[in-house]
């Protein structure tokens, strides 16, 4: 990934709303300020950050959370640590 | 539970309104402002919440608080330390 | 009492208002603003609230601190240290 | 006195508008956002207060500033430290 | 002076609009916004502000700033230290 | 490069929109509150930021972060370290 | 100079505008939110200020930055380091 967020910041690829995951979540596209999740593509410099977050994880975070950028046609977010409510096991 | 929350945040599954629990707490559907109670199926990493709060644990909160999302058709929330008013013993 | 505040927050019972204490403290209904009397029933786990409120003390507080709870019929607030303005002795 | 502040507070009876004092201020009437003066006849438990304000210190304080109670018919003031703008010698 | 101020907090007589100081300064009737000059007649206990400004110092400060109040029929102003914007020397 | 931001702050050189650049990211024009690229010309004295960001990085921030300035006919950012969502590697 | 700025603020002499100064920056009478630029003239008593700006330094700063100040028939603003977006070498 050429993309490399800063300090505790991650780059995520969001997940496709109303898709079943392995991890057995769905997010009804109803559900419109419900958590939404994605997949970590590129993780910040900062220590604290990188031992809780690794690139592959898949985590939640708010509907209207990150920063969105494009890249070679696919959309990211730049999403700070504070804003991750969870991570998927 | 495969939903692992982020450091001082716990997962908690919402008790249903106006039920009498085994510790005797009854929240009327019209007291709308009121805390709200559930419990605690994950406990993020943070140290200082993880003396505080166990797994299994009942907790009362306020009833705006905590991003809602859905897991095998079972409603969650993720709430912060700060948010929790109260345990139940 | 089986509600266990966290941190640095209270139990509390509020009194009746226009109720004349032992401590002979008055508020009338019409000082719409004015703090409220109420006991403590249950103290935080924090440190520094525990050497300064114990279990038993009337607390004054303002009028619209705290959050509301029911239990076994009986109304409480959950007030943190902060919102605590006084304490009789 | 049977009311004690908590932390950084100071229980204050308010002096009378438009009162002579012996220090010879005067707060007309008219002067609708200037300071109040009154006398302190409890402080809290924080050290640094202590060593500023002693109880029957005459203060200063801006006129929207703290909270009011009534005890045995006569009106206070609970003031925190930060809003004593001066004491008078 | 029987004033006292507390902490960082400065008691100041404010100069006269329109005057000419020795130091040169005029700030014109006209210019609403701009600041003010005065000088500190008593300094709080805070021992930086204790180093920067002396009793007797010319002071400049924002034209909203301070809480006003009246002493033996002259006006001063409260003034905290972050509302300095400098001295004449 | 005369222009020397301060602190934690980086001059940059903003890239001219829908460009496709050797990194292959493409912002289009539409987007108009997706984040901007840029090339830093020019890093402030705080030893963090020197750590992260270099003279000629291309970093990525948000449409209405920075101050603008002109310097010989050229547009240029000053940017805040807080405000730098990622670089481009 | 015989107006001295507190703690970590700076004495400027605004530019005027439009004009092209020696390090070759204008600033267009129509760019109404631009940094303007000016000299310092006098620098508070802070360390980590002394340590980035001399007297004698070109700074570059927000419009509707710092307090507005007449000396001698001149105008001056007073600046703190926080609003000091760059300086010119």
């Amino acid at each position: 990934m050429k993309i490399q967020p800063l300090d505790d910041r991650v780059l995520v690829q969001p997940a496709t709303e109303n898709e079943t995951t392995a991890s057995g979540i769905i997010i009804p596209d109803t559900a419109k300020e419900k958590p939404r999740r994605g997949t970590v593509v590129a993780v910040g410099n900062d220590k604290d950050l990188q031992k809780l977050i690794k690139k592959g994880d898949e985590i939640l975070y708010g509907k209207f959370t990150g920063d969105e950028l494009s890249y070679d046609g696919v959309d990211y977010l730049v999403i700070s640590q504070g804003d991750i409510l969870a991570k998927l096991n």
